[in-house]
């Protein structure tokens, strides 16, 4: 059936992706995602996921995480995405949906290439709050990364 | 694995869906729609497809489908994604990437609930343009759809 | 005090800006723009406005105007500001929030350049429903238009 | 002319905005606001505007502000702003541009509510870079505030 096609094959293109551990070494390397304490777990052929732990600074006055870094998580996810496929990005854009308060152990973040194209890379990423072994989608985006050199 | 967690799953709750043929109805009681030629395809559960066939009206002065087609297209899979789940609703806000010129024979949209909450259904939506019996994306959509009575 | 400072004022550069007569003329050439009858108002700069008049093909089923036609409006808007002040520009994403419902005679919108960079324009517009002569705004967006020739 | 109908001009209601004295107590009471230095500079009728100083922490590893930071501004700016005039909200989502990259000494964001509705604020916000006494636009944002108590 036609709407079975699949959207989120990304193209194939001359460009590299950024080998894992080189954008881990950035990772390290970025202050923000240090403070926050964002780590690496899946990483490849345009599909990344990440996690950050959910400690009191990361809060807001109602105890809930704060916006901000679900939206660290949903930017990163995607940026990563398009990285591991075309190399060298900068985000351009990107919009988020808060869909739940996000409270647990830690936030998880998915984030998949819908297409690569000659200048920029679309994305989209889930975040999900993991609380007693559960996750629940706290967030959704959808972003443009840009090639840095397209 | 965490990161296998399904996130479109949508939560089920007390509101019924609008049926397919109340939908129709509703679609053939739109005069836009209609000037348009939209057709519903696959309906239910959160999901739906349809379809608009690419006629000169609907061109831009380069010969590709315009824009804002292709915005009635994911606007109309997400709004309906909702419908089929919750029932009467608005479409709140969306954002919208436009991928790639479109041409073909007829445009084809594919949209998902990805979680429903108490005041707005979250969605997103892909758009292809149909050439040659081949399926190519040309827009992707993350919308907010709201209830009516929430 | 700082935060007066003007965050609208477009970023002088090499390009050229689209004439009016050849954006006039490019809309004659674009069937889904002659479709809804949209008119250009003031032009120039940066800055434009434009009219799409109100008829029974626009409506949805509840004697509103579509939402698309207010995204078409929302799109022309800032694409139109953006090829007024760097020449040839496609549409590369916009948000549009539908904000009220539209009756009336006629839909304004006003589009703006935020700021234009190496690549590409970011433009706002609003949209307005005109009745009986007061205007009230159905619809605002945000918009990346990418430059053709960067 | 009536294009030049003001689009942002709040919608009075029987709502009462949060007072300054209860956001710069809640500012306080939040960690995430408190890492990141947060300052409330103006508040009230639906406009607010903000700064976070520029520190190491808050880096990404090419020498600027991460994207993630600008968001807060963003967000924080909007979220403030619904707030001033309508009381308690919580951000629905946001769509954010980054338009340059961010250096100097402090970010400065200044938010203002487009339209108030029912269940709703549409706001926006612009986001700037303070360097040697200059602002220079890095980033703007569209947002989607909820009522709390519509």
């Amino acid at each position: 059936l036609i709407v079975d096609t699949a959207p989120t094959k990304p193209q194939q293109s001359a460009a590299t992706g950024i080998p894992r551990e080189a954008l881990e070494q950035g990772i390290r390397d970025t202050p923000f995602a240090a403070l926050l304490g964002a780590q690496l777990l899946d990483y490849g052929d345009g599909k990344v996921s990440l996690s950050v732990p959910v400690v009191p600074q990361v809060l807001q006055h109602h105890g809930f995480v704060h916006g901000a870094v679900i939206g660290f998580l949903a930017d990163s996810a995607c940026a990563w995405a398009a990285a591991s496929l075309v190399g060298d990005v900068v985000t351009s854009e990107y919009k988020l949906n808060l869909i739940a308060p996000a409270t647990g152990s830690r936030l998880v973040a998915r984030g998949e290439v819908i297409k690569s194209t000659a200048r920029q890379v679309i994305c989209r990423a889930d975040v999900f709050a993991e609380k007693d072994g559960t996750l629940r989608i706290v967030g959704t985006a959808l972003a443009t990364i840009a090639k840095l050199r397209p």
